[in-house]
């Protein structure tokens, strides 16, 4: 049952609970397993690799049969639908335009005295894309992933997915990836596939930027190798925060929570409305949507231990309360979305209005799907061609620039103690005596 | 001695070799210490703050004395020379008005059906900045990381810095501080700082992002806290790399390298030159340079471990070993700088011609110096606004776009086996029967 508090509650405490549901403070022996794991790929390259593929995903494999080959690409194209196909590059397209928009440019400014100031902004070599495999295997991660890089012109894309029961990849991912311009992918998943892509193998290509989400191994390898590489975000359990008021539909926003719940007994679905009676009306619409749901029972976890409805007295209270949460997801289900908008301070993408359901967004709109979770959307952003690229400051100065700043610079190196700066300056400004 | 080596020789090798000298296994013992300090302070706020800078800083303070006073901040005015004060005001006022024309504006994009999608910036709440104490403890790290957040327009903005000799703190970095509206100063540093602003304590705030070098502790507390908090990124020690013609000038392209070298035995300071002429008068005043150097014994043994001088026959070549370097800091000594530009690839900033010696970045031109080390150039980029920022994506569907979109939604939804999803959608466009 969709739990119902109000605003005279401890909501605040409740909403911590839920943010930092996974912050799990038992996940240090898993940490020294996936550490094990890290270093035995870094040192035995393939050996380890297929030995952990073997261990944890009961494939044997040999280091020829890791690279999907492109008879199973033409295989998968097959054991598609058509409808579905359509539908994968009508996401394709629509999630390209987005980010071809969202592409940063080089940039100089040109300052007094020929000094010239600019950013110079390159993909980075090699981009490493995880596909989590089994239940959450997904079309829509690959293209979320894949596509931004691809915008980015990074000039190789590699893929990495658990190999599934005999050794198949499921048909819509290798298409997906094959849409999306991905034509390397190696059936390899968990912290072995990590660390692969971190180090690089025999046969799998060390990469610069690793991204996508992963359970709980695959994120503990993301944090440990980076540094050595980039990597996108830690991804934890999905989340949705819906705002609403009298205007909404109950039957919509019950769905909505749902969409979320359904993802993991993990995930979060929370409504924040002042309507009580919109309240009371999304409890049973939602009981009656779970009564036949293919994944009840999972989906019903997520409701009695991250589900919550809240009822305030006004949106302002509602969109506060929504910031201390900062949400993956926002739906403002409300008369007038625009209007609420600027009082929101943090979330991962806010969905508009009563005809933009988070689904939307997850799958064609254009907006990136890989959003923070658990909070942090308070600093971190999505997932965009930005993550794939980076940019170099340039500097240029002219002698009669210099000239100017020489004795600044000298005050303020020497004062750091740091001669060699001043130096460097003092040696090109000094007329020749 | 500055080694000189030619393109024969295993350059590659050479060149790995000093960009991973900080790629050491044999931290874990130190990471166990830095994780009890974390758990400590996450648990006992204050007390353990107190407790760890007795033991590590051999500093007796009370709660009370944590935060920097306004009579302090006044004294140190009264403490620095004038011309360190313009200096300092030269630097905030370059500084700031580049990182200004780098703030990310909102965007929309009307499509058709009344669609709108766009990104929405909004600041973090607060940020943590952390100044190292000791030999590096420098104004201009203060400047070049409160200045961005400051642009940025966070609302609180706090700095910890470890207390000094009788728990002082530099009169320089405190003006710097309050030139670059930092007011909130707390004399804590190291993991327990790190600690402290990850998870808040009595007295110090919980912030959202931390940024700002510190010596390995302090990284390795960075480390472990991302995902609770953001970070700029893992700072190693400081590199140069030059690439020079016979234009140089030979006794300015030593005293940049040894700008490089003196700020620790770890730094490392690389030319690759086409001109083997210049190789050996480089190498020849570098030695008379560092004669009397006030760091002499440190920047000799930078020189010595991390220094190197590449002859090879064409600035293409050059160009493709600094690609393989990546380098934080890289200097275009050559007479067309311009036209060699978009070789490179990979690098934090780059310095063009003959009058832009690095120190002019590290100072004052205005873009930040807080740049990826050890390789990270090849996916990550100098601290900016954009550290202090994150972006919310805005979704907005009329009926009529969510009705064109429904089927494909749907297709995909249902071959993702995720039911509500295909609901959320469905019920929206469904005609009342």
């Amino acid at each position: 049952m969709l739990r119902i508090i109000n605003q005279q509650a401890d909501v605040t405490a409740e909403l911590q609970r839920i943010c930092e549901r996974t912050n799990d403070e038992q996940v240090l022996h898993k940490e020294a397993t996936v550490r094990e794991v890290l270093q035995a790929v870094k040192r035995q390259g393939d050996k380890a690799v297929l030995h952990y593929t073997a261990e944890f995903d009961n494939q044997i494999l040999n280091a020829e049969e890791l690279r999907v080959t492109d008879s199973e690409f033409d295989e998968a194209y097959k054991n598609i639908s058509k409808d579905l196909l359509e539908g994968i590059r009508l996401a394709c397209s629509k999630i390209e335009k987005f980010h071809r928009q969202r592409v940063p440019k080089n940039w100089v400014s040109f300052e007094d005295d020929e000094v010239v100031l600019g950013k110079r902004y390159t993909p980075v070599d090699t981009a490493g894309l995880y596909v989590p495999g089994g239940r959450a295997s997904y079309p829509s991660t690959v293209l979320m992933n894949a596509i931004p890089a691809k915008v980015a012109g990074v000039p190789r894309r590699v893929m990495v997915t658990p190999p599934g029961a005999e050794k198949r990849i499921s048909p819509a991912v290798l298409v997906a990836a094959r849409e999306a311009g991905i034509d390397e992918i190696y059936r390899v998943g968990g912290a072995q596939a990590i660390g692969a892509l971190a180090y690089g193998t025999q046969t799998i290509p060390k990469v610069n930027v690793i991204t996508g989400p992963g359970n709980i191994y695959v994120t503990l390898a993301k944090k440990l190798v980076y540094g050595t590489v980039g990597i996108d975000s830690l991804a934890g359990p999905s989340e949705i925060l819906i705002i609403a008021d009298q205007t909404a539909n109950p039957v919509h926003v019950a769905a909505d929570l749902l969409a979320q719940a359904e993802h993991d007994p993990m995930a979060a679905a929370i409504l924040i409305t002042t309507d009580a009676g919109l309240a009371k009306n999304v409890q049973v619409a939602l009981e009656r949507q779970l009564v036949d749901h293919p994944r009840r029972l999972n989906t019903e976890k997520a409701i009695a231990h991250y589900g919550l409805v809240v009822v305030v007295e006004s949106l302002e209270v509602a969109a506060q309360f929504s910031n201390e949460f900062a949400p993956e997801h926002l739906e403002l289900e409300v008369s007038d979305p625009w209007k609420l908008l600027p009082s929101i301070r943090h979330a991962g993408a806010i969905f508009l209005g009563h005809s933009t359901p988070e689904a939307v967004g997850d799958y064609l709109a254009g907006p990136n799907h890989t959003l923070p979770t658990s909070g942090a959307a308070r600093y971190a952003s999505a997932l965009g061609v930005e993550t794939f690229l980076k940019h170099s400051s340039i500097i240029h100065y002219s002698p009669t620039a210099l000239d100017k700043v020489a004795g600044a610079i000298d005050v303020l190196a020497t004062s750091e103690g740091l001669p060699s700066h001043a130096d460097s300056v003092r040696r090109r400004v000094q007329k020749d005596e």
